[in-house]
């Protein structure tokens, strides 16, 4: 029996369903059927969510203030009208890996590319961590690392670090043993705080702990050691990378893991097949191409950051943290944060990041580093609205 | 202590870690400890591959045979040239979303955009599945549901289709009840072997279980009912469709989810933030106000089905079966499927799926529909083959 199905059609009317009244506009209105078969510890969970307001100086979501050169831009666009749009991209295009592994200094079958770090940061978690397993992270770090073992019903475990958010290696290792961690996690620099871990650090975590260990380097660009030496000798290693900050392609989702060839194998059943789109797997062949030119960049976004800090250093009624990163924590002193904030944006046209709401950054702000302009502009603004 | 950190460093020396064998050339010779934390029903995985071979006719992805018009193309790069790089795209984009809610019928907040279908696949999976929890779906169909059920944990109950690849929706039923499934897949038209749902089917899976059902649409352009009308009276449906298909987008990577606004408040905890990136927001918008355009080319598409599938009866040695996508499964009777593969590949430049290694598919191919031409030239290749 050969008949050929045509057009779609409507599926006829049953009779109505259980549990749901049908409400008068269209939607159901009470949903306790569907939400009863969530799980509690994702319902529980506030969603990560931002929402930014336009603003002259964007300094908020850590991104490089250049654009890509429009002749970069040129390149891909070309590129990418060329391409069949129709046609699912490379599955893992070995000329793209190649040149990352040869950047990083890896090896190309140690190598799995995401769309941007996180999605690789969820593929590590996810096929390492059963219900319960154990997840150890700085606190305060990235809040995706805790929401994202929740959903995969791990059990977090958050480690503070120091009082001036340096990294507590003692801290983090006993922990990790105390807690029998399968998962340590180490963001470095780390975001919000900008601390960068010290030397050997990672190295420790492996020899004394027995947990996978997650370094991921997103901002490590900008300063502070890389684990990536360490790949040669560590199976137990994944170092994470993101074309979103110093590569300035956060628009376009790029990130990396590097890792034993055997991981990398076992963390790619953990992503999803065709997970890069045909442009940014383009833009990221060439962007590594231009590597020395997007190098000479981050070089000058470090030197603004040390002038900025420099200068901050002299505002009064704040406390300022040392970064490593392309971002700077600062604490308010002489007026809430809240207020800060505010009136960066109405009164100046900047936007920053408040992060005072969460645990232990009560009246803490987190600055992102623009061009010099930029940042000379918000120390003129807090110069202004903390001495007023 | 306001000392800024600058360039980067390589971390010192420490002693040998414990349990990996430094290997001469950067990469560890074996992997075990790494490879001991990685869980076990992950490890015992294929993971998901395809390698495919350049060819004249390509129809082994179920792609649409013609890219998007020139000019379509040129509108979205001349956005994404004009927007900035750096910068991370919009989280959840309110035009694109209103633009997709009327497009397909449903509530705004209902509607929820991933990188591709297969990200909201995950996401739904991940907020519903506990350790244990059971997913019910069709054998055989898409892959991806089995490998992601695994790495989550979850316990992967297949439900044989009937002897012509029909749906036993009775059977499904039967299983989702014993099992008590807190999933229930339906992929519809399925893939690989283009068999619709009766109509009716998806109601009577969500009055007769207590699952939540993913019902995965990704062929449905091409035929078959649609569950969406259902949105509006239970909250434990959740329909998924892709742009990969009849909108011709595969290499850009869309997909979304439609559910009840509070379960598509869950389910974006599953997901990515900056899940879908700029160009594919860019394209996406742009293919909805052509979505005319679009529908005439699957209009086509469903006509080359109809002629393929009738020229098809005609050749011998060939069991075809029903299909409502703009793919037909085969099975060959007078050779084997591998030589027949082979045969259209290296004598016709013609490349189909070989689906013949898996289970219940003995001798089966999977041919997706191209152009009329592409069609004509299929017919032929198997006339010569299987006559000769």
């Amino acid at each position: 029996m050969n008949r050929p199905l045509t057009q779609p059609t409507a599926p006829t009317p049953a009779r109505p369903l259980a549990e749901d009244t049908p409400g008068p506009a269209g939607v159901p209105p009470e949903a306790s059927a569907g939400l009863a078969l969530i799980k509690p510890a994702v319902r529980s969970q506030t969603p990560y969510t931002l929402s930014s307001s336009p603003a002259r100086r964007k300094l908020n979501q850590n991104e490089c203030p250049y654009d890509l050169p429009a002749e970069l831009k040129r390149s891909v666009v070309d590129e990418v009208m060329a391409a069949p749009w129709q046609r699912y991209p490379e599955f893992a295009p070995p000329k793209l890996l190649s040149r990352l592994a040869a950047h990083y200094g890896w090896v190309d079958d140690g190598v799995l590319v995401g769309n941007g770090s996180n999605e690789l940061i969820q593929a590590t978690l996810s096929v390492a961590l059963a219900g319960g397993d154990v997840v150890v992270a700085p606190s305060p770090t990235f809040s995706l690392y805790r929401l994202l073992t929740n959903v995969l019903g791990g059990r977090y475990v958050a480690v503070p670090l120091g009082a001036g958010f340096e990294y507590d290696v003692d801290r983090l290792i006993e922990t990790a043993v105390r807690e029998r961690a399968k998962v340590v996690v180490l963001n470095s620099p780390n975001n919000p705080t900008g601390s960068a871990l010290p030397p050997g650090a990672v190295e420790r975590v492996l020899a004394e702990t027995g947990a996978l260990v997650l370094a991921d380097e997103a901002y490590q660009d900008f300063g502070g050691p890389s684990a990536i030496p360490l790949l040669s000798r560590s199976s137990r290693l994944v170092v994470l990378r993101t074309f979103s900050k110093a590569m300035g392609m956060a628009g376009l989702r790029f990130g990396l893991a590097l890792a034993h060839p055997a991981m990398a194998h076992e963390l790619a059943k953990g992503k999803l097949p065709y997970n890069v789109n045909l442009v940014t797997l383009a833009a990221a062949g060439i962007a590594l191409r231009h590597s020395a030119l997007l190098a000479a960049r981050t070089r000058e976004i470090v030197n603004v950051r040390d002038r900025f800090v420099a200068r901050l250093a002299g505002v009064p009624g704040i406390t300022m943290y040392p970064s490593a990163a392309n971002f700077v924590l600062i604490r308010c002193a002489a007026l809430p944060a809240r207020e800060v904030f505010r009136r960066l944006y109405d009164e100046y046209g900047i936007l920053v990041r408040d992060v005072s709401g969460a645990a232990e950054l009560e009246e803490c702000l987190r600055i992102s580093v623009g061009t010099e302009e930029d940042m000379d502009a918000v120390i003129e603004a807090l110069d202004g609205i903390v001495a007023a």
